[in-house]
């Protein structure tokens, strides 16, 4: 796997990217919490992919380096999975595994911020999160700017292209995401438009995306799998609105629509735009 | 906030909460079990509230100062988690958060009985369960009503009503729920009839009525927000009936339903009956 | 409850054991993982049982001296719920109270590969698995077998019968069950066909039917009963594929049709086979 990628990512690099997706069905190990444990693995297995919940500390480092891409979830930590979280993120940086940092309320809260801050240490190979999150973390990594109250996730785009310093490629999620990495050495980043506005009204979306994208970095460099992730997340969710009668309805149509998604499907409908600073 | 309710909850002050609840999305922190985390956010988020798990001894009192309400439900706890439990309860006290006991299995279940008692010494805000439950959470704040077998709901109502000396409201659930607060510095029973036989057929959909109940209290006293949130829960699971095929296409046929439901929707159909004793 | 079975498991021994849990509705006690708790709870309220999440060490052994049956599942452990295990188990053995094993990544994980040889030692009525984990824990017991990669569950029917020197019954899970047990002191293995191919597609169903079979062990024989779990699962999977427009909508149409298969479905539909070596 290469660390950067050779174009921008686009609607067809996602669509090659599923493809490898669904050829290899990569195995995740997800270390994340008990609102979304359930609906997390359900998303990898409708999307294509595999996953293991393996967030003990007598296991995680051994998992971690057998699985094919690793998620750090800070949704409900314990001691006990703090521990886990540590194993799993420092096996994975030195053998290479791929892995996801979702920093669930970093930032807000003051415990889980400090066990962000001693992740980034092993430098996560993509960090997920919504604007203020994505901006608390750059806080953390000694670039200085502090936890900035990011309400869209276009202002956290200067955050999260200094996260580059410490990650390969990073993910500001909301109405529209942005993602930022590199193609060659020079950062560039990307918006995905679509998807639906039921899907912030069913918890543990925004967690399944961070599974989601470290089953991508199991397949694709990290820019290229993060754009990937999240465009077959917008893509799932329109065709899944379709389907809905109301938030309740629309989290097993999700999984469904995840599943049917077809390469094809990402070419034609993704909406993927480089922004140009 | 008023500690007591100015009329007499009805059908006409359920709506008016919802109207408030929707105007001003409660931000409710749940301390819950691995079995309804994830069913009860989505409630709250369906309904129109948020929540966010918080639920480790470092962040739960922190917490616990800015959340709009708090749920202590005591499902499957462990020793990390009550903890939590000790802290969050406390702080909300002090601080003025509503905050909800829900005493899953207490009476039965010697370990969580124990948490219970010392919960208890915070006053919570409501206490919601079953009828053995409560009747059983009576028995330990030295009333000396021992733990009774309180199969049905209305048997459980003079527990209920000796408990306001601890709670501002406390609530038996069952086919027929029974609510008991002050109304001015006279205690009142009323009963919310409607339902679906279904709902119990769902698993956490009791411990979801304990987290709506929560959001409900952050924009009503406890006893008009308490029926509020019984109130929603009876119309909606109607609806959902209608729109289900058995207990597994229920669950989130009720969620869609706890979305659509509106203020006028409980104005029309909510059936809240004061209970002369 | 007699031991063993009388007859070889049948669609008839099938059906008359539905009958009786839904007469009796066995209360099951449930020790699982994060990712598979409500859904498990929600399998047993559908297909008529109950259960309670009862996993921490301060309540499990007295919870299992009067529970129905009790699962053990390894999916996620920590420290506090392998000493929650240890006293369930314990107590089950000693009580007489049926308990199932589901060794989940015993074999590939080290930490809880030693929980299960220690559990063993408390003899399980019944264990379930995939085949890589049946031949993973016969491996434990002494019988040199090691740790085959058993990739179909027909492969592991020899290990499933080395394992009844330990437990009464023993299943290996697969699009083929085999299940194992004896017919007075004979050993027998029969299979059980159906299914759907979306059952694999929706975490938690394996561990769904672990909780199952710890329902049906409460009124009947171990054989009978793990027999008896796999084929109202493998007809109602039928029924539910049926209803479904992928995985994320089969969930909860497998929900509505464990509660919709009645007995009579199961003696026309279910489709065991004995298995002569």
């Amino acid at each position: 796997m290469t660390s950067t990628a050779a174009v921008t990512p686009s609607a067809e690099t996602s669509a090659v990217a599923l493809e490898r997706l669904r050829e290899t069905v990569p195995l995740v190990q997800s270390l994340t919490n008990i609102v979304s444990a359930n609906y997390l693995t359900n998303v990898l297995l409708a999307a294509g992919a595999t996953n293991a919940v393996i967030d003990n500390p007598h296991e995680a480092a051994f998992f971690a380096g057998i699985a094919g891409g690793v998620l750090v979830n800070l949704g409900t930590p314990t001691d006990f999975q703090a521990a886990a979280f540590e194993e799993a993120a420092r096996t994975a940086h030195e053998k290479g595994t791929p892995w996801v940092l979702d920093p669930v309320g970093v930032g807000g809260l003051p415990w889980r911020t400090k066990l962000a801050a001693e992740l980034l240490t092993h430098r996560p190979t993509a960090i997920r999160g919504n604007g203020s999150e994505i901006a608390a973390v750059a806080g953390l990594g000694g670039e200085g700017r502090g936890v900035d109250s990011a309400a869209d996730a276009a202002d956290a785009v200067p955050a999260a292209l200094a996260l580059l310093d410490v990650a390969g490629a990073v993910s500001a999620s909301g109405p529209v995401d942005y993602v930022v990495g590199r193609v060659g050495d020079a950062p560039q980043t990307v918006r995905v438009l679509g998807g639906s506005d039921l899907l912030p009204r069913v918890t543990a979306t925004g967690c399944s995306l961070g599974a989601l994208s470290a089953a991508y970095l199991a397949v694709a460099d990290p820019f290229t799998g993060l754009v990937a992730a999240h465009a077959h997340f917008a893509v799932a969710s329109e065709l899944a609105a379709q389907n809905s009668a109301g938030p309740g309805t629309f989290a097993p149509a999700f999984l469904d629509a995840l599943a049917s998604v077809t390469p094809d499907d990402l070419r034609r409908s993704a909406r993927i735009e480089r922004v140009i600073a």
